[in-house]
């Protein structure tokens, strides 16, 4: 796809062949600037609400049909996240315009900041400012101890530019193997949620404390992690520890603490609570082994996202009866659905593989893809 | 204790009370400029070996009774291991000189570099180029990919400093809590090594992927955890797994790679071979049923150390028949060992806790550490 391409180089590990796009980054600013002359190129008009997000306006007033995704991405993540739905909702509006289709209704396409919450620790931080889902003065901190205060001053809530939307449909590649078709169309996201366990015991010299004397955080954290396996895998539910970090991560030392992130989802926010609940109790049970302790502090919550029905219904149908099906990935249109009328398109992923430089869709299910974003915008906006 | 409160504040984590004096760092180097004064101020000759060790002589020619120990500490480390040995050593040169003795053999003070091997992964890095144990083209890097030729051009095996060398005798802080008197001798390393051990899987989408689809090396190396602490335990040997990096380490990616490092150690090199090996059995098990690889580096090992009997002898005699013990601890003291008659002194830990901030020893015991050194290099050398 030729404006993926162009974008390949930019922000990516030349040894992983993953992308380090975080969100405001030099990567990222430098996506943005190239999606800014992009919208130039096409007379778009653009906005920045002053929260990290962009849009690009083709056309005025309210009742705006608004398209667009991310640019930032996980550490070592794929090409296709995220800047597909810029990239595709760019070539749906140049599919429009060699159709001769004058909208009546304005389309927009949006560009949100830090929607893998991969820098500052939370989800969809743009579209959250945005929508007033989390306050402009919310106190977050990146890894390196930078504050978000630092990276920009958010303007928070803008009713003027949630005022126009009429309604929001992002393209996204999809992050399973549930596509038989290039095109599908969302039906729901999964609830999910991230919560951080602190595994606390005591630092000492790795040669000479006896394996009776020690207070070792390491191996409850171990613990923990089948732990989490097992109890999601008995619930049909996702648990996962991806992250970790040990103080003083010394060859030669014993831990003091470990630090783990906790990434669980289920079908229903009951089973998220449940398969929680069961993970720190199994935590707390071995911590008592270990004469460790063990804290659970919850990062970010999201509760099931419905899209809307009546928009799903026409989407699907418009695409020739489009398969319907829920995710178990979070997305700025699970937030933008609270507000107005939300949808979302899935792009073929044929290995299911999401959040790794082996992520990919291939280019004709790209197309498929732009065809299918140009139809539904024609057939709400024109 | 006087002198090492004069350096208590050198290389000090302000939030955790932990030094972190890596060698070569800032820290490190100010504390070596530190013992350079110090030994000025006492008119010995300091001589540098090329390695990064420094040598403080009081006295010239052969047959010299050589004491010291090292500067750098592991990553939030405690103030004893190590400097301990340093500072004794200069009270023990300033009791002999109030007491008006004049050493027949010269006295020498040692300050070894990297011997926690905290920074470029090789333990006794100075000893071992100094004794030529590790050649002086050794290609090392620490965790910021600073490569040690960078840091220092070695000077490899130094003939004339060995040759000068009648006995080494190291004092340094117990690192267990078997000491029931304040000062004993030791009798023996453990033989110990360091392995690094990769597991790789598949990186994916925490959220999308299905359990069933994952290859997920987290989970293998949990296990590796849990087994090493329980092989370890059934072989009355110490295993530990204190130091974990994982790939691509996001909250919501499952990671495709987790690197962790194997601290093995037992009283005898058999021991230690047996342990490694299921360890390496157990993580090659779990791996097949979690769909990863494992891979086992040996990054160093240490045979087993036994010190010169007579002058173990000689020493517990001297202290009043001072209890004689082995440690699971390495030192420089077991480099020497292999090239003039070695020796160590132990300063009781009353906790046991090392490598930790809360490292302790009373400032009694202290002192009577530094009279049980002065009362050994008064034996030995006048």
């Amino acid at each position: 796809m030729r404006l993926l391409d162009e974008i390949a180089g930019i922000g990516r590990d030349q040894e992983t062949g993953g992308y380090l796009r975080y969100a405001w980054s030099s990567a990222e600013l430098e996506l943005r600037d190239w999606f800014r002359a992009q919208a130039r190129q096409r007379d778009l008009e653009l906005q920045e609400d002053g929260n990290g997000n962009i849009f690009a306006w083709w056309g005025e007033g309210p009742g705006a049909v608004v398209t667009g995704s991310h640019f930032d991405s996980v550490p070592q993540g794929g090409a296709f996240d995220g800047p597909l739905g810029i990239v595709s909702a760019l070539l749906a509006v140049d599919e429009l315009r060699s159709l001769n289709k004058k909208p009546k209704h304005p389309i927009g396409i949006a560009v949100f900041a830090e929607e893998e919450g991969s820098r500052f620790g939370l989800a969809c931080l743009g579209s959250r400012l945005l929508t007033g889902a989390v306050e402009p003065g919310i106190e977050l901190v990146d890894r390196d101890g930078v504050h978000l205060r630092e990276v920009i001053t958010p303007a928070g809530r803008r009713d003027d530019i949630l005022g126009r939307i009429g309604c929001f449909v992002e393209l996204h590649i999809e992050q399973g193997r549930a596509l038989s078709r290039p095109v599908g169309v969302a039906s729901a996201i999964w609830p999910h949620g991230r919560w951080r366990l602190d595994f606390t015991g005591e630092p000492n010299h790795a040669g000479t404390t006896l394996m009776t004397d020690r207070r070792d955080p390491m191996l409850t954290f171990a613990f923990t992690v089948l732990a989490a396996n097992k109890e999601a895998r008995q619930r049909g539910a996702h648990a996962t520890i991806g992250r970790v970090s040990a103080q003083p991560n010394a060859t030669n030392a014993i831990a003091g603490r470990v630090t783990a992130w906790l990434d669980a989802r289920a079908a229903s926010t009951e089973v998220v609570d449940q398969l929680v609940s069961a993970v720190l109790d199994k935590a707390r049970e071995r911590s008592k082994k270990d004469g460790t302790a063990v804290e659970l502090t919850t990062e970010s919550v999201s509760g099931e996202t419905r899209f809307d029905t009546a928009l799903r219904d026409r989407l699907s149908h418009v695409l020739d009866d489009a398969p319907v099906l829920p995710t178990g990935a979070g997305h700025d249109a699970g937030v933008l659905s609270a507000h107005v009328p939300t949808a979302m398109l899935f792009v073929r992923n044929p290995t299911g593989i999401s959040h790794s430089p082996a992520e990919h869709a291939t280019d004709s299910d790209c197309a498929a893809g732009v065809t299918a974003l140009a139809r539904v915008l024609m057939d709400l906006a024109c």
